[in-house]
């Protein structure tokens, strides 16, 4: 979950996935390192990278809008959605949208 | 800077900017702070947060393409943006993205 997640050329597509958590676990930890290894393993998924410090954001990347709406319908991820209105989150917001372009820096390739 | 961005109904614009940070700070905390203030008072500026655990993700949001390209020329995000690649980071990903849908939820909100 480290490092910065390898996307190809635009376009594609990222949903930006913004939250406050609920006081405790509840079962959550579990439940996102399940939600990794299944988006992961999902048809159009490019990568994920989440960071929280009170605040979370967590980024998906994904190669069409209809991965995303599969991935949205997937059955464990309907329980996961639902658990995280009951239990999880107190507010979020997510955000459907196209990459239009990237670029990027990295020291190692400076001269 | 915590909570959620207020954003207005789509379409509008994001920048994903996913970064690795050198060690020690060489002025990072100052120029943010100021950077936060400088873009939130540029035209077509909607919000930003930022979160960082390691990894740092901050997305901005904006009215169109034209403000965040002219975000970009701002002569003093100039200077940040070359001692971005110098002293602060050794690896980072800048995504622009045309917001297409959103979805939120608010417990408190909810009857």
């Amino acid at each position: 979950m480290s490092g910065i997640a390898k996307t190809p050329h635009p376009h594609y597509y990222a949903v930006i996935f913004t939250s406050e958590r609920t006081e405790g676990d509840h079962g959550y930890a579990e439940m996102a390192e399940e939600m990794v290894k299944l988006a992961s393993a999902h048809p159009g998924f490019l990568g994920v990278k989440s960071v929280r410090d009170g605040l979370g954001i967590t980024v998906s990347y994904w190669e069409s809008l209809e991965a995303i709406q599969n991935w949205k319908q997937n059955e464990r991820h309907l329980i996961a959605q639902k658990r995280g209105m009951t239990d999880w989150y107190t507010r979020y917001k997510t955000r459907v949208c196209k990459v239009e372009r990237d670029y990027q820096f990295d020291i190692t390739n400076q001269s």
